[in-house]
């Protein structure tokens, strides 16, 4: 297990890519956003993208796979928070995306001793490199038992 | 339809109820966040939630889904981004998600003169009225062809 002090400031990693498709962004869409462009192809023709393009929180939950996916081995143990979440470009159907990371922060709980809180730098880009989401997430990870750090 | 000059910072609304199921949280557990506290019901007896719990993105997703069923008649072009989401309470089988909104902030947009950019407080509610996940949205809004707001 890779536990809150095998991590460290300046971290980086770079996921592997996922491939989203227009089913995928259609089925997301009508269940957790219904808005036109992210569920009906030929109204998204009129909308400001231009055709389909998935919803923010789908391009979001993707990079979360990504994370999960490549840190199968740290012991995270919940997530706290996020801030500033940009969709800086729309992801398409067809389009794949894949994640980098950089751990930006790490500090101890106060309230409790076993855990410590991290915060990770996350950038979702597409095929040809350019910046689809970003975010930085805030989650706390187990300590070492016998750790004295 | 509901345009920018239409909404009002104070605007406060607070939509139906959601409750989430245990195969709902499993399933997109699986599909975008395979931590076992989303995805095992056994294994998630020995995580800090003592259970099963949803995906902190799912519960977002939903709460963008009880937003855009209170707002369908408004004239929202594209999401910008999100800070300070923050999950408080995690969202367990059985629960039920309501959504409260303010209106927080609107201006116009400087490079486009058809567009206004608005920001919306979300707080997502338990059945017992407990905040369980809570942010601040930006969005663009078109305005009405013949503002001169």
């Amino acid at each position: 297990m890779r536990f809150y002090e095998d991590i460290s400031v300046g971290d980086r990693q770079t996921s592997d890519g996922y491939r989203i498709s227009k089913e995928e962004i259609t089925e997301f869409g009508e269940k957790y956003d219904p808005q036109p462009f992210h569920t009906d192809e030929e109204a998204a023709k009129s909308s400001v993208f231009g055709g389909l393009v998935a919803s923010g929180w789908q391009t979001a939950a993707i990079c979360m796979r990504l994370h999960v996916q490549s840190n199968e081995d740290t012991a995270t143990q919940a997530g706290l928070g996020v801030d500033e979440l940009r969709w800086h470009r729309p992801l398409r159907p067809g389009d794949e995306l894949r994640l980098r990371t950089e751990i930006l922060d790490k500090r101890p709980s106060e309230s409790n001793p076993n855990r410590g809180i991290v915060t990770t730098g996350h950038e979702g880009l597409n095929q040809d490199d350019d910046l689809v989401v970003s975010y930085e997430a805030t989650a706390l990870v187990q300590r070492r038992a016998d750790s004295s750090e």
